[in-house]
């Protein structure tokens, strides 16, 4: 895959794409990654990339000629149109399921404002997607960006090794990850649960299955609505939902969650 | 503010905490930002910080005692516990609300993983909050913790001067952006609204308002219910919505949202 990052500050990107499993996909050669810095492309004599709002208003305006000019230098005009990717407060809320479709594409371009608007006519004719990663206010699409980048290359072919992760567990089997031990058995008096030192293969994946219902059931509920659920592990579901109504009620507090 | 980041991968920070905003927010000495490779507490000869889980599965586990030792090491006896925040896929969604609230606070303290589970007694015993800035896999905490961390930083009182910006307007305001244009007034045969060159600050006033409750109703409805609108705005959201129901029946497409 080849990735096209459009942005006025291309240094935020070098600690973050030569390190770790992107650093590692780079060698490997699974994905080519270029930042361009648009100014590059700003066609007047001061180098400005962005001017006054139209009508009006606080902030600045990223004009449409630099980015227009910097992505048509990018794509050879006999090539197919890649996918172009606005970062803005106003795009799509991204999803793994929009990271699993990006992983399938050959190339992907991505613009990044800085603390600034973007001309309207960026969006309607020149981007193929507008994606938002949360519902909060950032300086620039910059770090959207290598959290798109992130989450897309690790899909790709080859990029993860063994390390299968607590990562991965959540959001994609559509549950929230059971709790993890590791050693010591005991720290600071504070024991590992002992079904995780009994060797029981299906008392174990019993108790964690229930913990990771139990877990999103408590942090995150909306979850549930579309997890692949047995009979009685929505029976289950139910039950708990009971309870935990009853102890609100009564103001109890339980320790039940906490593998016990 | 005080920020540290616990992480195995000091590196990555480099480039983003020094560029833009949370740059200059260093230099003027509203931030301090320090990062901590906890690998450094690790009480073993070769260093490791993970192990393998209790139970079986695959995937590492951080270990507790190397974390916990860091976060300690950072923080002096006679000092109040500061937040003390997990970045992980369990977490609670972040949003703007959580950002401000962590604006409030003095030292602010980060925990990084990286395709790694964390062992639960750090969760249980240790961190004051759990973060996940949205529902999609990374390869680790480190660009949750820097998203986390730009978000804060804007918020602090001197860090942004009249940079105002687009990114503030969404989101604070509880709707979406209106659509913004700069210059050249005709770029490639697209034309700039009449309405902003028309100089008529009511009616411009009027136009961006309307644009937004268009965009939020057809791009994030789900703000709306939230959102501070007049009976009159409501009025004309419900009417919109009727609109578009029948539209969508008969198939018909509409550019009037599209500012002629």
């Amino acid at each position: 895959m080849r990735i096209d990052v459009l942005t006025l500050f291309p240094e935020m990107f070098e600690g973050v794409f030569g390190a770790s499993i992107i650093g590692k996909a780079r060698e490997k050669g699974i994905v080519e990654l270029n930042t361009v810095n648009f100014r590059d492309y700003a066609n007047n004599k001061h180098n400005t990339v962005d001017d006054y709002p139209y009508g009006g208003g606080s902030g600045m305006v990223l004009k449409p000629e630099p980015i227009f000019a910097a992505v048509e230098d990018l794509i050879r005009p006999d090539e197919p149109r890649p996918r172009i990717i606005l970062m803005c407060p106003q795009g799509e809320t991204f999803t793994q399921r929009k990271a699993e479709e990006l992983a399938a594409e050959r190339r992907l371009v991505f613009i990044c404002g800085h603390y600034e608007g973007y001309d309207e006519r960026i969006r309607e004719h020149l981007v193929t997607d507008e994606l938002s990663i949360g519902d909060y206010v950032l300086t620039g699409g910059e770090l959207p960006a290598m959290v798109v980048i992130d989450a897309v290359v690790r899909l790709l072919p080859g990029v993860l090794g063994n390390e299968s992760s607590a990562w991965a567990d959540s959001f994609q089997a559509g549950l929230l990850e059971y709790p993890q031990y590791t050693r010591p058995a005991s720290f600071r008096g504070w024991d590992v649960p002992e079904v995780l030192l009994s060797g029981h293969h299906g008392r174990i994946e019993e108790w964690r299955r229930r913990q990771s219902l139990l877990r999103t059931l408590r942090r995150r509920p909306d979850l549930l609505e579309q997890a692949d659920l047995t009979p009685e592990e929505q029976r289950f579901i139910e039950e708990e939902r009971r309870r935990m109504a009853s102890e609100s009620l009564s103001g109890r507090e339980t320790e039940r969650d906490r593998g016990q």
